[in-house]
């Protein structure tokens, strides 16, 4: 088959390729998520991307769903999308199970989500999401836990309290004052919007201004949950989360308490993450009266916050101990060797390549495996090599049947 | 917001739903995947589900392209394609950075891959599949290593060399065969169709037969590449490898020695996944000569196969420990000592839910949870409690400032 014209290696505009050292990073990330959900006994599921187009009608709010989605039409005549959030399919299956599951349910995902966006720095057409929910627990409980985790993932990075600050508000007490300042009461989810854009769009703040005839934000206290909070996390040595009457969150499901993780970094200080308390969500399946708190944590946002930083781990190699071969027939030989070695749980790789020695251990180190050895006439006369550790550039000759214990103690 | 009509709690057509148990053995399943690779120094990368529709143009298959994929136009007119298999995405990412990549190299990935087909037994719309491929050999040290992982992942699943065996053929010689007995030579890509189907199509049989004109398969013998094939692998110990002059895998790509694993459970005789060699696929990039083999094992086909053989492990919760209160007063005892152990690294999940504490022991029953305490007046006065272990019934009475101690060793 010969080609006319040769295609390009460009990834899809706005989502990434995970070449190897990339892929170390998004596990880094995903594994340290996981393991302080999981140590608050969070479970994981997902689900396919691909959701009937319906579900997100309902409740994520006209932006995203009308300009921001990816829908098509399937084969057979269906609408569906490419979910742009998890939490809709979260409570679906809630929903769909809510006879059979025990709560409270506590449950975790990450999954990927798109967004037809136009790409630019910490926003991509594709990126991975850290999803967080208790479900079934309308006491305040559920809010402080659901901070917890994720000031603890935070921390889990090596994130210190200096480094971020959780700005919590409550929907409800915004409501309240909303519907206390307002003349118009009809106008309260404008007034929810212009909140939403006040921080970083001056034509909102005098919008609001004018909304509320006078009174400020500013002027608003926490109510007794918030002040519970704010407790509880300090109880806990949380002392970075503050009052901010200005967060409300773009999501039209939320119902009360809702938060967002600010990077204190004066040059980068934005919102990173967020969640929030959002009751109720499974009513559009017509399962009322679940209540539900949650965090959704993005890769992109997160990994920027931590390259700034320096707190992404150097990338390492699965490989332990390379073997090269100073001639083909000695290919086998490796072969044998390393099956030997990965029967006692030593991960190796073979060069395979007939290059010149030097290519091949030069090879071993751009690929950033710690061990080499090379096997020839020599080798297999005295069943014994040189192992060279590259970091070092230390030799040492052993028996081959040594390599396990070897390479086991210095694993 | 009202709902005039609730929403279906359905999943999408053909795609399922992974709640935590599903989840588990889905985390079982890649995570053995992933130890095998890495064990063969394999480096694991991934890409974005959404790619170019041009790039399964060229090589994929017809039949997949035209009546198979989810493609759609996106917001900015770009044809793009879920990616109904991930080698054209491999073959991408190695042409992009070919100058940069150091030879051999060794990728894996766990993709999810879309086709839209009728739902069946072992079908689905959307799966995921291990791909394990090495680039850059072109000797046949890399198709013994190909299949020596692919054995190996059935063995670290707890198959036994009997519960399958790895079919193998060579393209090469397939083609060699077909020059030398088709009248029309250019009948061979329809004989090689042929061939792939007449192990279950008796039309597609009949006809190769015609074509053939008397001369039958079975004739085949192995050339010297494949008899170095299972000479290796019976070195390695792999003794259920056998030559199949039958396998052709569908793809177009593959170039030489081919392969596929078959459950030999009679009840279920069939191809479970397979691979070969598709040296020159990077080609289509105008990035010439670099020689390839993988193969792709998929999480439907290989769940069956482990179903049948309970081979897939018990649910376990990722909480060690579930906190009941008796009244929602010592909620907050709870949180803190929660945290306590959390930071020892124990897993603790709390009820919050103020329901009976029969009923709260019960949700920690369900949830696989294998410990479970009470907090109360009492234990508040006397900073003990009783820990209860549910598998077995037996309780234990504890100063609370040993229950670290005590849940760590039976870790």
């Amino acid at each position: 088959m010969t080609q006319r014209k040769k295609l390009s290696t460009d990834a899809y505009k706005g989502v990434r390729d995970f070449y190897p050292e990339d892929m170390a990073v998004e596990k880094y990330i995903f594994d340290t998520m996981r393991s302080v959900a999981e140590r608050y006994g969070y479970e994981e599921y997902t689900a396919s991307l691909i959701e009937p187009t319906e579900l997100y009608r309902a409740k994520t709010g006209d932006e995203i769903v009308n300009e921001q989605t990816y829908s098509f039409t399937d084969r057979g005549g269906r609408d569906v999308t490419l979910r742009p959030e998890m939490t809709p399919t979260a409570a679906r299956m809630v929903a769909a199970r809510h006879r059979d599951l025990s709560f409270p349910l506590r449950w975790y995902s990450i999954p990927n989500v798109f967004r037809y966006e136009r790409p630019q720095r910490g926003r991509l057409r594709e990126h991975w999401q850290l999803n967080v929910d208790i479900f079934g627990v309308e006491g305040v409980g559920a809010d402080i836990e659901i901070m917890a985790i994720a000031y603890d993932v935070m921390k889990a990075f090596g994130a210190t309290q200096d480094d971020f600050s959780i700005h919590v508000n409550s929907r409800k007490l915004l409501q309240e004052f909303l519907s206390e300042n307002l003349e118009d009461q009809n106008a309260t989810k404008d007034a929810m919007r212009l909140i939403d854009r006040s921080a970083k769009d001056n034509k909102a703040k005098s919008d609001l201004q004018t909304l509320l005839g006078g009174k400020e934000l500013s002027e608003l206290r926490p109510n007794k949950a918030l002040e519970q909070v704010f407790e509880q996390l300090a109880g806990f040595g949380i002392k970075n989360a503050i009052f901010d009457p200005g967060i409300v969150r773009g999501f039209d499901y939320y119902t009360d308490i809702v938060f967002e993780v600010f990077d204190t970094n004066p040059e980068n200080n934005r919102s990173i993450f967020g969640g929030g308390r959002y009751d109720g969500l499974t009513d559009i399946f017509g399962v009322p009266n679940i209540a539900a708190v949650g965090f959704g944590m993005g890769d992109v946002t997160i990994r920027d916050f931590l390259e700034i930083r320096n707190l992404i781990p150097k990338y390492k190699s699965p490989a332990k101990l390379y073997i090269c071969t100073t001639a083909p027939e000695y290919i086998d030989d490796a072969q044998k060797l390393a099956r030997t070695l990965r029967g006692s749980g030593v991960s190796v790789a073979i060069d395979l390549s007939n290059k010149r020695i030097g290519d091949q251990v030069a090879t071993a180190n751009k690929k950033s495996i710690p061990f080499v050895v090379c096997l020839g006439e020599q080798e297999r006369a005295t069943n014994t090599v040189t192992l060279k550790e590259l970091s070092t550039g230390t030799e040492q000759e052993l028996p081959i049947k040594d390599l396990t214990t070897h390479l086991g103690n210095n694993a």
